[in-house]
């Protein structure tokens, strides 16, 4: 038992913060929750996260995983965070080593998906493989011969802010346009929504809602039931992610894509697009040569097993 | 002198087969160029090749590097290459071992290029860079933690073909639409001249012309002569480059992208728009982090310093 390899993951998001221990066998126990806004200053994070470490003082625990939004594995910083209660560049693994003296690694939120994805979900044993988050936002997580892809500034991978339509939607938190994100996020897909509701004459139970009800699920669950106008809305969506993926695959030449968040939840509704228009605008040799699957991590756990799979990799057992 | 390392480079490309000797200092010397429309069979290019490496069976050599339109590393094949006599997958590298009893290195020709960069050239000491060459086509080789990007199948890196513009131009060879290829090659380039004069009603030199007669080149030489149609013909290509690198840049988060080939010999009338453009479209945390240069290689020898470098960095000294 005591042979066991332990760590946090700790997962910080714009809703909630949620922390657990993890075993390397991909068990997860004592998960906390927190909520984020809570915190309008990242040192009272930190001053909760420490105090609950500390209440595990007789366990042997290598280190502290974090995925945070705009994470920066090389510094340990959250750089510039759009959807946290506190902004600038904030030295949060430097800070909470400090309060609780253990070793901390920190990536950004989709990168810790990716690793644990690699560890104990769908990509166990690929060495190229590209994580998509599909939530909220876009994010991404770029694995190329087994190691995350960080950059020369510790913030590679953010494919959820690569321009897929030019001169196309202004994204309202970054100001760039025509964002992967600003189509194929829970956001991007009710934009598209009211966009198809005002320009096409079909009949669609959806235009019987007001624009502020009209969230990804009812638009998922009016495509169940068979409404032509919602399963274009997914269509269009898969198809933007298609095409967005094979720019992806001859870049990095993935063998595999795995999607995750809300939006993937929607299955086949954005497989199917996504896969036939991925291989539309593949060049022939990257033909039939990457797969998309969605995570194979159970949800609430996914993204502290990720985090905390972060110390697993960077401490020698 | 004998400790000095030696390799041949060769350098497949459409018009022309070079080979020469290449030392690990960067000195180039006994180059030979063959006509590669003489060679209608692969097997016979990998004769004349192994009767001119049997020539110098004096010298020490450590290996055989190629560089090759859609060469694979992993299996030392060339697939389906556009631009080359001969068709489908040969065996190249396993058959000109066979022939003179060399080891044999091959790749895709714009990562031997980046390979020559990293050794020789601008991106020397640099560990995440992307070399772009815009010549006929557009070519790409991906520099991440110091190790050539391959993928999954061995051919990564072909941003050439990455869509720049939904329902754009098509591409003659590919099929493909809106590539980056179809628009900042040399022939993308002409083809957006020929766009331009049908277009814009201002007075240009270029109208004059035949279709047939515009090149890259003289519409090169009438930007330097101040022609505005001109200037906004290297203005737009510049400013489509620019914006295909800043999503290259969210991907990969290189400091560098290094240009080579014909058209980059434009410099600031390609590079201000490309600069200008990449940076205006990069999420905030990538902005200044990531310069474009001109190749540091001397042209003629770019390739095959390239091609050797493959063995330097494969044979164990």
């Amino acid at each position: 038992m005591g042979n066991v390899r332990k760590a946090f993951g700790v997962d910080i998001g714009g809703t909630n913060v949620v922390i657990g221990l993890v075993t390397e066998n991909g068990d997860v126990s004592d998960v906390k929750k927190f909520q984020t806004k809570d915190f309008n200053d990242y040192r009272k994070l930190i001053d909760a996260l420490s105090v609950y470490i500390k209440s595990f003082k007789d366990e042997c625990i290598e280190g502290i995983g974090i995925g945070a939004p705009n994470g920066n594995f090389y510094k340990g910083t959250i750089e510039y965070p759009a959807n946290l209660p506190w902004k600038g560049i904030t030295p949060f693994a430097a800070e909470l080593t400090e309060k609780c003296g253990s070793k901390v690694f920190l990536t950004n939120d989709a990168n810790a998906a990716a690793i644990g994805e690699m560890c104990f979900g769908a990509a166990k044993g690929k060495k190229d493989f590209i994580m998509i988050t599909l939530g909220t936002g876009v994010g991404s997580g770029i694995v190329i011969n087994g190691n995350l892809v960080l950059g020369s500034n510790g913030m590679a991978g953010e494919l959820g802010h690569t321009c897929i339509i030019p001169y196309g939607r202004k994204h309202p938190g970054t100001g760039l346009r025509g964002s992967l994100e600003s189509y194929c996020s829970a956001k991007g897909i009710v934009e598209t929504a009211k966009e198809f509701i005002a320009k096409f004459q079909s009949h669609s139970p959806l235009k019987f809602f007001e624009e502020k009800d009209i969230t990804a699920k009812l638009i998922y669950e009016h495509a169940l039931k068979g409404d032509a106008l919602s399963l274009q809305i997914f269509e269009y969506t898969g198809e933007l992610l298609g095409k967005a993926f094979a720019n992806f695959v001859m870049f990095s030449a993935p063998s595999l894509i795995v999607l995750f968040g809300g939006l993937s939840k929607a299955g086949g509704l954005i497989l199917n697009p996504a896969k036939k228009y991925m291989e539309e605008n593949l060049l022939e040799v990257f033909k039939n040569t990457c797969s998309i699957q969605l995570s194979g991590l159970p949800e609430d756990d996914a993204a502290i097993l990720g985090a905390a799979s972060l110390v697993f990799q960077n401490v020698k057992n």
